[in-house]
């Protein structure tokens, strides 16, 4: 049997608490889609193509994780590519809340699929895309918290 | 004594853990006005008259449950009112944290205005207004979690 | 209808943030019943007869406020008194978590009594019996704490 | 490759809560161990055999799952089974704080395996074993919360 | 050797919590720069002179409490001031994962700089400049919450 | 003017997490005492002696950082010590709440003394002395957790 798991997200933009999550997958599950959302209603600091972009190149290293973009309900996406996990990464209080009531949203949307959790390395347990974004944007070097394709990117976009 | 207790909110829309919330005060209390808040600045999804008339239709199987719109402070509509008490919901730390907030806010505008919170069922303790709109822009079926007049008023709005 | 209502707990010993809990319940209920527990398990400081003694003198001047000790479940102590409501008072995060469980637990145990929470006034909220006990202990003036009498029986305590 | 799980715990004794995090693992892994531990500074209410007992029990229903007593850290009990995951259930926050400092430590201790965390249904999220044998000492029905054995047991015990 | 401290928010408007905090580190440092943030993404109710403007006022007792504007990196600024130590109010939970998460970022843009928190007095733990914002605007009188200058000033905004 | 300030804790025994917060704390104040608790109701693994030793040792490197035993209210110590901060590390929010108590608790006591809460690194965040302890006794290395004389003065303990 073929283990699939789904990490979906935003990613807006990866940084490196998401990749550590990533590589755990990788070891644990025997494909892992990772799904940028498009978010529709938020709206993002980098497009969606630009999202896909970054993750591709950054987790190019495994070869059994896929990035796709996707639309539409995660539960739905999952059951799409014969995935039984959905896996979201857990660092704080807030974090737990909020994922708290989207599990059991998403349990109730669909029983099949689970929701596990898993803990980033406590180096990046800190680590919010909103933070990076918002000290890029005021000037600070974010090398140590993101890969370097993205830190280009965001530099090309705070100098627009 | 009349026992009179007011529950505050924006119910855009009400869910299944609103309508338990009322139906443990119902029980408790001689009368209970359901008071929809105006919401000056955020812009609710359905307006204040859809929302009270999905509020009224939800509770109409209460003698002692009265819905009305309201504007202005909670505590002054309490008074206004004759009632006493103001009854909130509290399902997870977050509500906890800003509840903690606004009640000691009230209670410092109005001393005769007694804050009290109950419990929904566990069943509901992980609905959410926000996130059952989120799933159901996005194509769920979330009869689960409000009622029948809800989901049909919110299949309506994402279809325009 | 007569409106009855029991707050049942350790009270090893009373504070001022009981005994503000208990002003409000007095003016919300016609009849308050001021349950204190026998604690089988924990040892408290003060036996059962001094811990209603203390509370007894502290809650006099509420005509509608009686005090008496209990055994068993609080449910079942809150039916023998026809009431229909137990109260609790939360201070902080770490109440509500317990505070949940129990409430929940108990509407396990009997659907028919309600637990609703309230809010001791905010100089109180980090008030607690196990720290006021620490700190006497260790001589401090806990006369900012717990009433008078309380005070002289902690330090009658500590001095033996 | 076969997939192989852990569950450690305490058990004393098993939930409903439990039983339904089993049931999700049993769906998502080749294998599971229930991991028993010995406990050796709590003093369990029941032993060690009796709680091995309890829980073999109540998993007879999945094949791939297998209840063992164990001594050490769960990591080396890990390493032994050849598991890679450590299963732990996160109910409220205050589980997640402990099961925070634990993953943490555990992966310092061997870095090969991995917690993950899975949500039990709502309905059990307020379940407690050390809540459990208090209401049950106090004489309430506990036949909600635990399987039936469980319960004939319970009550012989605080018979005695 | 100088010690001198930075504290720095958005300040709109301040509140007696703020105050609270810089009459306790106007006594525990030597020089304090209250540092009023540009705040370029979220739109602030008072802009950045009037914000400055009501805190010069409200500081005007403490010699050795300066009010400057800045825009930039928070660490950036404090090592232009020759400043080691950045102090934050802690009054919730809500704030300290925010602060947490702020607090290691901004540590590693600069560990020069150390963040410590401080507590207000317990009665101006639930003070939020945004509710106090949001109750002005409903009628309240908010003079407990804030200086009389920025009642003057808040109940203008909401006249026009 | 001389800046000094208290660390008091049990330090039962001394982590690395500790010893982050003490190397920020010596180069903040001009002096600091580590003040180690005497801790009558908990009964720890190292005697008071033990724990000064093992404390002084690994604080060898500072010369402005002071390890004593204490009796009695932090409030007194910090009086007699010329010291206007107590230090307190956080790291979750379960510090937080206690710290919080705790804080309010001592300046009711004496309004001279002010608590200030520092982080340490983000590595020592999930460090707790009761974790270390309980997986030393099982077995585990320690040495990522502790100095080395810890270490070493641990297993001496387990091996008794």
């Amino acid at each position: 049997m073929t283990r699939i798991a789904v990490y979906p997200g935003t990613f807006d933009p990866v940084t490196y608490g998401h990749l550590d999550v990533i590589k755990r997958m990788s070891s644990l599950f025997d494909k892992v889609y990772v799904a940028v959302a498009h978010s529709g209603e938020k709206s993002p600091l980098f497009s969606l193509t630009e999202r896909v972009d970054m993750m591709t190149q950054a987790v190019s290293e495994y070869d059994n994780v896929h990035v796709e973009d996707f639309e539409g309900l995660v539960v739905d996406y999952a059951i799409k590519k014969s995935a039984k996990v959905v896996v979201r990464g857990l660092r704080m209080i807030s974090d737990f809340e909020y994922e708290f009531q989207m599990a059991l949203t998403n349990r109730k949307l669909n029983t099949r699929i689970e929701t596990v959790f898993m803990m980033p390395n406590e180096s990046y347990s800190y680590l919010s895309s909103k933070l990076i974004k918002e000290v890029a944007r005021l000037g600070a070097d974010i090398s140590p918290f993101v890969p370097e394709n993205v830190v280009r990117k965001i530099s090309e976009k705070y100098k627009q």
